[in-house]
């Protein structure tokens, strides 16, 4: 793991070399004709424009988004914003020893620990057709990025491995209401939950930065799952049609309400567990995060969150 | 075509035999612990509750919704609403010549000219792909069901061959508005509107009754539709990955906003133009019928149209 | 506990004597001048209508709403629906052996199970001050109260001991958040849980009926739970300002949104997570109640639920 | 028609001589009392602001917004926006041959076939009360404003020659409508789509921006066509009462909802076909123009549209 | 004024002599071809259905909706609803001394009281020019249907004299706010007022039955008056366009929303300030109406209310 | 009084002496580590940052937000923005003789008078637990905040004094509605109107700044007057339960819908007019501010205006 200080603890006029992640990249000219390369780059923890006024052409030639380079700069400001002047720049190679988690966020939980408890959960399934559909779906490669990306771009569990945590807190809920409800179908709910935001894996990039893909913006992660369940459920003799169109029910209407672009809305018991199970995981871990990460000044209170529509509350801690 | 008299003309207390279809069929119990038959039949303009209290046990253990019968009958009434009093019934037969169409509405335009219409139009596809899935999707089997069934339950072309005529409209409107605007993709907007409402073809049943199927409640139209499309793209050598999610995007958002059921909003020309072409062919042929059907009394409006928010006026005739 | 047939089991004509409870008691006058009592009676599973044209008065005279009488009567019916014709009526009394919640839809889990359940959980509570306010708001007579009420009039845990059985399963979903997230405030999460809709015991009556009372529509559940903290929390010395306008917010807020009859809105992780368990509660054992009492003739629907803008699926059971 | 190089075309420092139009115009003094003219000045694609410091005393006088100005002037920047500092300014006299439509945008069809189509279907209409209705409203200096005013501010067809081109194309999509509906009222179809816009001419102001007038912003461009066509139709003996009743509703329901401005929902089939088609122009427009001018750096998006609540896709171009 | 028993106080069989007024009138066919005359009658406190099996054919060729008549008849029923029997009738003469007002409710406030009060509200006017156009719109016969006119078909001051009542509740709150707010322009304000619902004259009947006039529902009261303050301000020479458009903006405003059906919305004090009051005036009518004769039961509240989404609590008199 | 120029009428480059209160005070850090003291203060029209570079050790350590002090300053600019640069500053002290009503706005009417008013109608009120309970409500200490706190933050009456001047005229309002309507409980109406924005008192701060309190935003003005009702009424003997239902829901529902943070809607014909009489106070009151404040440059407009959805029109002066 790459031990370098952060972007945000550098002052004005500080000379140094780092290991940087390209989110932009993009030839620009001054209103007096100059030609430079300018660039957005990522640390693990901020963005900074980047400048650089000459040599570029050979490196602006070759090197793109997504590329891991080591820059050697000066911090400088631009209308009052920090940026980077960059005096030399090479992408990284082999022997640098950073990967791209070195400047992207990633879930708290330990990565073995949460595969684990998925694969056990996968393993609990008792419905034959459903066990077997999980496994079709889930081949080496998918696996892989299922595990990796994150749950969305900016709200909740949007750093790598998101998703697998935002999975599995959604199951310990889904779990908790069939403790409850004995009568809830308990594989046909699991199943429901680690498909519901399957699609993600082809909604979302995560190389280089968290974004929507084209398809992603054109058909969403929802339909997105739902084609390939009905593909893999073809493929499984006797699978029967009415079970299909269940899983598949679950994961279209998951969110709950059309305005929250579910096609459908929840239809059975288990749906709108589902529903309320996902909503409890992606608030609760939401709310925390802005309490942890965005104190307005040394106020009571968090910056205004949009998606909260309002500010949050943290209380002063000498209470008792 | 069955020629018999509709069940609107006849009076309290006649007696005749008539041609009907079973819309539902069960037997009970009075409260006085007497067993009869009940059942709905319809003929090709209304439905009508119909009791038989006598000799009804062998026929009631094979015959279900959707079988016509031969009833001689006598013209009831229960609580104010007309009922048959069955005397004797009997499940229709070959030589009797009658069919399911009989019993149900029916678009007024020809089916043969429609068909043929339809033809043309996907004659005149010029992307290679695009004409080879839709001749992909639609075999015969699929044809016949897209070519009969109804545009809708109630609504608009709500009739035998509805989600055809309903089509060949919207596919109107869109030519109208490539005429204006060349620079729309025309190929992709034929095929958006000839697969819009694809769907509807495992959505509804239209046998003894149009209704919704389970599946068609649980899924919807809409993710039939672009299940289908992602199924046969594959079998397509060389269709392009980018081209199929734009397709797949028209089906999507072709009903305009999340609130009316489409997982995204249209976000291409062709997908806006789809939407407006498809609100305006169902509009107005609803607005119609109900100025047709539906007038309150002598007044000069229809009776109040719960989809329209308001009653329609209906100017009086002597105008110039 | 009383036996005796329910009065959905009668048929047209049937004598019998019942013990039933009185929702609703009137004298009215025919058209034809005729004084008789009107009345509306209840058992566990349905509620009849009752006349009774002679002998009469006296009765009328003590007898009230909440009254649980011994009839004598016989099944009759007055416009397609069945009522009663009662020949000789009298209020139960002692030796009769029955009581309220013989005519009264009660919690199928056990109330001591429950009960000990909850007392266990306010045991566990670890700040002081916050048992204390727990212990004082709960003197014997609210704790009665608290135990009895429906969680509801007709939606959700609508019957005998709902509040309890509801609060318990909210508690166990905040538990599984807490597990999750040891940085939320877990005294104050189940306190806010216990107390979020405290205020059902003085909105609801459930003595004859499950009904709102006068203050219950003026003022709501919601404020009247504010206002016991408010009182009680004065009488302990030291409970802190902050800690009590953060309990306040939970219950305040616990609705979630505006529209919904809170009058802020959730602004706390805790409030979010406790509003996120509610909802999980409520509309799991409503939806599960309707799958389990209002399937729609043999098809595979229950009837349309209004709150849940759906009907709800019911799979056929061969399903494997 | 003027020729000279785009203001969006210069370089910081570049001195030259422009025609431009002033858009505002106002004296202003700075924080240390120095007295200087305040302008914005647009050219045919886009606006910029100039400062005057010396000499514009007397031209100041004189000179207000919708002149059109020779000035000289160096190209300068204030706080990263580019800004003209003016030398020398006068008002455009004849000779220099330039008028305000060579710094307003213009629509791409051609102004005398446009006119000619209009007329043409004029011409058309067969009732002689609407016909007349039209000529009388449509005087020669009124035909002049309809013919030039943009259809709106910003969205679609906001430039001259918008309204005539939006109402040609909206009557495209009547007539195709009229084509599958004979019984549509084609007259009444048709005058409701010339006059539904027809109070732009009063709400807008194109002289020298385009922008609403206080009439428009107190009472808009629906109520306005309505009190013309009350008050030219009064002047016409014999009109029917029932029929201005009718072509009034078209124009006051084109909005189609109480919440787009119209003060009554369509209640004819007419009304609902002529919402519709307006809907179509504008929107077809509206999304083609952002297609064409507002990419998103080098992605496949366009830069986010409010109105459209999206930003909109555009193909790669290499699919075929 | 006509002193009759009520209908509402009749018993089944009673057979008496009333004059009531027709509110519909239609010749009918029974299912075994038996022609009837059908009739909705009222009196000024309820309407009751009437059927006339002898005899009507020459009445019923002259008669229409709105005469009054003298029926001979008998009190029966029909699926448990009260309705007339008609033995003999015939349209009511000058010697019967009835008329329609005895037979429709009627504010409780003396007309001569009210009509002195507006008027010398109108003399206060101290704008010219505004007076002389009031002067001009309510010539003898407009001011006799504006001082008739119902407010409205159902919900506040719904009864003849009522649009007068609710127009002088209305300039209470205007004076009282322009006591308070000196900078208001008064004139402005009140003839605001005073016009605002002036086109109820043209959009309700209220001959035989409160009721929407066609043109009511095709236009609507608010561009009717508009419309009509266009038409007689043109009239008066001198008369600003300035204030005219003020003028409509307040009538075109006044229902505060586009959703509640004014075009514009309020961007006036005056305007915010007639919205306001309006909505005070009206409110406390409809609630205090309801609280007076919509008691339910003999409970502390009235039926539910559509337009207040509440039941309105009416208090127990021994408070105090 | 303090008389001093405002801050808005220095140039830059001035230099003087003022007395300005403290609204902010933080030491900070340049980003070349430099420490410097920033501040935010403000005099009664505006507000102004300010840095001090030197010497605010000492002072930085016992200042804070709501002092007054005495600054000997230069007027400077920061990014186009004016700011202070302080050279010396002081905590003002008894003989500067300057108050924190120096500094923050005050309603324009006179607070005797207004001080009377109030008095006046409570001693007008008849109902004697009424009339008490405002009494001991109104402790000596609640009274100073009450008759000092503005009705809000920005909106309307956000000034000293600004809720009493409000609440005098919703009683304004209310004896109008009661004079018309003598069937109002008068008593009721106006300790409603007295009560309703009672919370403010403890949700608003107004030393320093106009601002929420914690308390404030947790749990919000409505539900504290709720409480503080409640508290007080269990004071009184014999203060009937229905009387203090109905007061506490006056309070609660007088912002009139849930949307709009009422936890109940109006119930009862008082809670209506309360609703109205407070919205016709605030929403006049804000739009005459606006229109006196906020023109937009010279046209006939103010800025747009957020709460109130739209600009609001100045007539032109000239006008008659």
């Amino acid at each position: 793991m790459l031990k370098q200080k952060s972007i945000l603890e550098f002052s004005f006029g500080d000379e140094t070399h780092l290991f940087l992640l390209i989110t932009k990249i993009e030839k620009k000219t001054t209103k007096t004709n100059k030609e430079f390369l300018s660039l957005e780059l990522r640390d693990i923890s901020a963005t900074i424009s980047a400048k650089m006024w000459e040599g570029f052409e050979v490196f602006a030639n070759s090197a793109k988004e997504g590329n891991i380079v080591k820059v050697d700069c000066k911090f400088d400001e631009f209308n009052g914003t920090p940026q980077l002047i960059i005096n030399r720049i090479r992408v990284a190679n082999q022997s640098d020893n950073v990967s791209h988690s070195d400047f992207l966020p990633r879930s708290q939980r330990n990565l073995d620990e949460m595969t684990k408890e998925w694969n056990q959960i996968v393993e609990e399934i008792t419905n034959k057709h459903l066990k077997l559909l999980i496994q079709k779906i889930f081949d080496e490669q998918t696996k892989e990025k299922y595990f990796n990306v994150p749950a969305g771009k900016a709200w909740h569990h949007s750093y790598l491995n998101g998703l697998l945590e935002h999975t599995l807190e959604i199951i310990k809920f889904c779990k908790t209401a069939c403790d409850i409800h004995p009568e809830l179908n308990r594989d046909l709910l699991i199943c429901g939950a680690i498909l519901h935001d399957f699609g993600k894996t082809e909604e979302l990039t995560y190389e280089s930065n968290f974004d929507y893909t084209d398809k992603g913006k054109l058909i969403g992660h929802i339909v997105i799952a739902a084609m390939r369940i009905e593909e893999k459920s073809k493929e499984i003799s006797g699978f029967s049609e009415t079970l299909k169109n269940q899983l598949i029910h679950l994961v279209l209407s998951h969110q709950g309400k059309l305005e929250f672009a579910s096609p459908v809305i929840p239809k059975m018991p288990e749906a709108i567990v589902l529903y309320h199970a996902d909503e409890m995981s992606a608030k609760s871990n939401a709310y925390l995060s802005v309490v942890k990460n965005d104190r307005q000044g040394n106020s009571n209170w968090t910056n205004f969150v949009r998606l909260a529509e309002t500010a949050i509350y943290i209380p002063p801690t000498e209470e008792n």
